[in-house]
């Protein structure tokens, strides 16, 4: 069974390279990468909020949250 | 030919779990993977540097950095 791997961005500059460069280079043979635009899906805000997702872009693999750089806070995107 | 992909870290404990949760999820099959302690490996953290990376973890990939997380300053590893 895979593992689950959240990519949590807002279409800012620093997340889309990140999208591009690190979320995409995960090996999907091991991991279903999804990719939640916050600012498109402000529905997902509580479940990344939860999750310990501080700001964008952020990765959650399986359940761990790794911030990668930083492009905009969580808080700016409610 | 694979893509470089190089995580530099200084064993600190989100150094850890980064490298066992994000470094390895890379695709192996697009991407060579190196493992950098600049604990131990001083003789890398110029190399580092121009990279641009400033912190530990982070992960150059291809020659862009992302910093994951916060474990220590470059500069506390001089």
């Amino acid at each position: 069974m895979k593992t689950t791997a959240v990519f949590y961005h807002a279409g800012c500059p620093v997340c889309v390279d990140a999208e591009q460069k690190l979320a995409h280079a995960l090996d999907t043979q091991q991991y279903q990468v999804e990719i939640v635009h916050l600012g498109e899906q402000r529905g997902r805000l509580a479940e990344a909020e939860r999750l310990g997702v501080k700001s964008v872009p952020a990765l959650a693999i399986d359940g761990n949250v790794f911030h990668i750089n930083f492009g905009a806070p969580l808080e700016a995107l409610k």
